[in-house]
């Protein structure tokens, strides 16, 4: 069984290229979601602990289950530690048998990147230039690094309460052929977004973007609403929204949309992102419509993200084995196991 | 992050002893059982698939998050593939973080073996000493081995379809200190005896024990009973038993007693273990009760095992690191690590 750390991803990353990979699980994702039918999936189970919450994403096809470990610490930075750490495993569905486990919180910061990127390339106007991110933690910058490769942005404008978290993002993003404008506010750097991105941490219902800065024309990746209790987009602008999800079942627990009631949040969306990807649906009807992407993040992101690597551990030779899958000569002799070495 | 391969839990458990093994595992078992309330749990999300069951297990107190992996396929026999594999991970709830990830398809044998003895222990008759054991799979010699650290055994009948799997239980328990008696069928292995485990692998509801063949006494372990259309035991035997569940929620889905309404499984039980564990209920009145412990196997077992795990590694200094969790410099510092690498 092939284990792959963050060392083995971090020396796949760079043999492959950022942007490649982020093209490629892209295309994976465009392919998985268009093919919505094949999987059978449920709302995460998730476990609400004191100072964050813990959560498991199965999914499967005929071919693979997938799940995820993950966790949201919004505290967590304040003690060095970061929010969001993640683990997954990629099975056969056949025989049950794993056939790869790996570190997922490098790889989810990846697939959400390339998933909102997905979603703004179907979403946004054709000519938005300058994007917007709320929000400078540890996903920030994967997600302007994905945008660019759909849309020609050429001015990405950043806020976060936390100065440092800014500092870093600059610091990271410099000289990537963008003009970068360091905000004093929210407001500011929405206000005339093309695209704006918000992932902030806070466990609450917190209005990060306010009504009344969104003008005609925007779209907006709504990534931090995905807990219950935890949304960032206030109430009213919902309203002026159209707006897409992942999964209704799971978005009507986590996303922007718990704030209405199960049978209202029906009906306030526009639709889910595989209808959009395979034509069923039409979000943007003019370039003055407002679209929101109200993601949560779903088990499907994860099964793509997985099957990628999959693909890519084996062509590039990465990762490491670790047996954790017993093989007793007679597949009924564990018993042997251990009793060879008593 | 430590990781505990199948050799490393070998090593363990030869160093340990597996005796001392399962009986830590009964006390943490029954410890974690007295604590019930201190518990997060849900019924397990199972995915069925074609020729089998992909499951995972979630459960957490205020210390820790434990879940495992696990499916059950039984079929991967007769292509050389076991039928039940799992992984698990023990992560800290404080942060989320994982700290232990680990093979648990010994585990999984280890911890069902040292269940069934604690609910034998507390619910058998105390001069029971005819054991018999109808499947005799991956996990039959450990129920042996573990049955015999609650009840003095002096006899041990066994029986299965496949009498190459009886063939491999006689050779690894042969020279145990009891008679070993390989039974012509279930009826003659089971008539007569004063603990009766079964633990078979098909997916269907079978009459593995018959009604008929079961007198006054008797305590059975139903373990095999465990998935929805999954059931060993028939149906009227179910009457006239004195019945034991782990977890009712999760039983009623999976146990014998989904054969049951739920209304009328809820009245069928005498409780729960941890009820029976902490004094709150007696289940045996008489040495003429027939008592069931209609056990499916629930997180919480999962979690004392994995936790019991954690001291032992440290203890004896066995597993393998294997970072599968960023450290940045920074915690919102993800994308360096991308980046730096370009």
């Amino acid at each position: 069984m092939n284990i792959i750390s963050v060392q083995a991803l971090q020396t796949l990353i760079s043999q492959h290229g950022l942007d490649t990979f982020l093209a490629d699980l892209m295309a994976q994702l465009r392919t998985d979601f268009s093919r919505w039918g094949d999987f059978t999936q449920m709302p995460r189970p998730a476990m609400h602990v004191p100072g964050g919450v813990i959560e498991l994403m199965p999914i499967c096809d005929q071919k693979y289950y997938a799940f995820k470990y993950v966790n949201g610490h919004p505290q967590n930075p304040t003690n060095g530690k970061q929010t969001v750490i993640a683990t997954g495993q990629l099975s056969r569905v056949a025989d049950g048998y794993p056939i790869l486990l790996s570190e997922m919180t490098l790889l989810t910061a990846l697939r959400t990147a390339a998933n909102a990127a997905l979603a703004t390339d179907v979403m946004a106007r054709k000519d938005a230039r300058i994007m917007a991110i709320i929000g400078n933690g540890a996903q920030s910058e994967f997600q302007v690094q994905a945008t660019r490769l759909v849309r020609d942005i050429t001015e990405v404008r950043y806020y976060d309460i936390d100065p440092a978290a800014m500092d870093k993002f600059a610091r990271n993003l410099k000289g990537g052929g963008f003009k970068l404008v360091r905000a004093k506010s929210a407001e500011v750097a929405v206000r005339g977004a093309d695209i704006v991105t918000v992932c902030t941490a806070c466990k609450q219902h917190v209005d990060v973007i306010k009504d009344e800065w969104v003008a005609a024309g925007m779209h907006i990746n709504g990534l931090g609403g995905d807990c219950p209790g935890k949304t960032e987009i206030e109430q009213s602008l919902l309203e002026r929204c159209q707006i897409l999800v992942e999964y209704f079942e799971q978005s009507v627990i986590e996303g922007e949309i718990q704030r209405f009631e199960p049978a209202v949040a029906r009906r306030k969306i526009v639709g889910e992102l595989h209808e959009l990807l395979t034509n069923k649906i039409t979000v943007r009807t003019s370039p003055k419509d407002i679209t929101l992407f109200d993601s949560v993040g779903i088990a499907l992101e994860d099964y793509s993200a997985l099957c990628l690597l999959q693909r890519l551990v084996t062509q590039y030779g990465v990762g490491e084995v670790c047996e954790l899958i017993p093989t007793p000569s007679n597949p009924k002799d564990l018993f042997s196991l251990v009793v060879a070495k008593r």
